[in-house]
């Protein structure tokens, strides 16, 4: 995953958080999260995988016999008392005997079988998402997460090099989905996560599926494509023209542009998140577009494509270094076009890095 | 998807079942039970899209404001009241307006973030996961979906027929797996999902992930992969050997090749769901390899690789024709080797037929 696997580490900042939020545990199912805390990448599924880490007790984790070997084999699994369970057994019971009365943060994407499961056997005991319960657990990525982003970033745009070469008009949204999926795995990817391809007045869904229809001349392209490399994300958006702008496209793209920029020279410790949605939202709003910005400005990105910090309007939470997320503004004209810019930033002591840097003009394509 | 897309029947029957089950509603975020009832592909996000689902009253979508296109374009949509929330606004609150006091079933895989989030805000509700409160929505197939389901099987088929023509020895389990992968998506599959490949005594961890270790003569293989073509999911496990077969393998085959043939056997409508289980495991009890088949025999397949209905002690859940799921003994021997042989089965009228015909008499590769 990373240059370094500092999963002990990781799980004694999870604890020291815990105990700063009065909590007396966390509960952690497959996904992000376990992977981040022992490096176990497990499938999510309907037998009960779950780490418990508690202050002032040893981490354990309860796993399905079946699945000891795999998780004896997990990179960060040392320090971790391992006890599994069988096909057969009531799994909850064997949660229960680990938890015992209190209050509990829980996986975000934990699934809901499992957190019933919990709410049902274990005797006084709440729940809280641990987005909501706890600081961000994984927002301030390490220098290894941040290189391991940033090499994903670079993919992205080597991928984006290589479409615009590629021949647009009388081609279908899912043929060039399609190829990005390719070049995204070409390029080191092991996951083609999504591609949104949104040609004419598709692009005025900001996450349209790509589809059957055919990209005509004349018409803009929301290209909104990424994955996981060496298991961090990669996400990108570009928006291109298949040869001349349809009308109105020129001054929506520039506005975008101006946004994004805005909204990147925001970006430094200390300022709240919803500033620099704000950013980017003044300049969108200036230009007379604002009611067709509907979404938020970005998104974190790390183990997920989406996570803390989430940069939208009431987020106070201060930027800090090693911060990554999305900058992603767009404008929206039903039955036109759709704009959208997306790069990948990360916090720096002083300011922000782009972890995008395919080219934010104007691209027009064949 | 299917040739046909009965959503509405669908719903109808899923109200049927709430009503049956006393429950005031079901509630449906993004995931297999909503493409089921709604055909709508969403991605599961921090964003909350979700279906409410009552007797007596229209079903209701409610979904962010950017999605409303993808919803809208939904292939069972119709019939649907689609309302959207806005980043910023308080969703839950939205949600608790179309939930109200009462007793919901919710998708099993619902992200715990979103439970949580309703049982903080509805009030006077409770909340049981759909597999414990109703019965299977999906578990009965319709033709349009054994049809589905067979021809993915006969691509994992495809696949399994081109893969022992290639040379093994040598090889990484890892390269292994990413030609699996390739042949997946080159048969037909838009997700190659999961890939194992456990040689030697790998393959005596039912679940290990393919590594770098270098596959050698004189060893088994236990290739068990599969994903999902038109939205509907494969599975199959062959063991394959290298060359000549390991000390006292041929024994263990033999014995997990009859134990399959003996479950498939068993299966008709109204047979209880662990007496195939049962079949498979008195089998290798008398073979004195009893302790060494860890796990259930099998699991239900359709939009998710494991879903209702689950073929393990314990599941008196009568069958029914329609019902498809895998039959997958195994015996796993410590540092040795494993052996696991797995296809798709389909519950006919009076009887079944398997999806998977790859040939299950031992193959031999290079």
């Amino acid at each position: 995953m990373t240059d370094v696997a500092p999963y002990a580490e990781r799980r004694r900042r999870a604890v020291e958080a815990l105990e700063g939020a009065g909590l007396d545990g966390l509960v952690v199912t497959p996904g992000p999260d376990l992977r981040y805390l022992t490096g176990y990448d497990a499938l999510p599924f309907e037998r009960l995988t779950m780490l418990r880490l508690a202050p002032a007790k040893d981490p354990v984790m309860l796993a399905p016999g079946l699945e000891r070997a795999a998780a004896a084999a997990a990179d960060g699994i040392e320090g971790i008392e391992l006890t599994t369970w069988a096909d057969g057994d009531d799994v909850y019971a064997a949660a229960a005997a680990l938890l015992g009365p209190g209050r509990y943060a829980v996986s975000d994407r934990m699934w809901s079988v499992h957190l019933l499961g919990f709410q049902s056997v274990v005797r006084d005991a709440t729940f809280v998402a641990a987005s909501r319960g706890l600081p961000p657990l994984r927002a301030v990525k390490d220098a290894g997460e941040v290189a391991a982003l940033a090499r994903a970033g670079a993919a992205a745009d080597l991928v984006f090099a290589s479409i615009v070469t590629s021949p647009f008009a009388g081609r279908t949204e899912r043929d060039v989905a399609i190829e990005l999926g390719e070049l995204l795995r070409a390029n080191g990817h092991e996951t083609a996560g999504f591609a949104i391809v949104g040609s004419g007045p598709n692009g005025a869904s900001p996450h349209h599926d790509a589809e059957d229809r055919r990209i005509r001349p004349g018409e803009a392209v929301v290209l909104d494509f990424g994955g996981f490399a060496d298991g961090y994300g990669s996400d990108i958006t570009r928006t291109v023209v298949v040869g001349e702008p349809p009308a109105g496209f020129e001054e929506a793209y520039e506005t975008v542009r101006r946004a994004q920029q805005a909204a990147f020279e925001t970006v430094r410790p200390g300022v709240a998140c919803e500033n620099v949605d704000r950013a980017a939202r003044a300049v969108v709003e200036a230009a007379g577009f604002g009611e067709r910005f509907i979404h938020r400005t970005g998104h974190g990105i790390g183990l997920e494509t989406h996570e803390d910090p989430y940069i939208v309007e009431g987020n106070r939470m201060p930027l800090r270094e090693g911060m990554t997320f999305s900058i992603e503004p767009g404008i929206y004209l039903e039955d036109r076009f759709g704009v959208r810019i997306e790069d990948i930033v990360a916090v720096t002591a002083d300011g922000a890095r782009r972890l995008n840097e395919a080219p934010r003009d104007l691209q027009i394509v064949e």
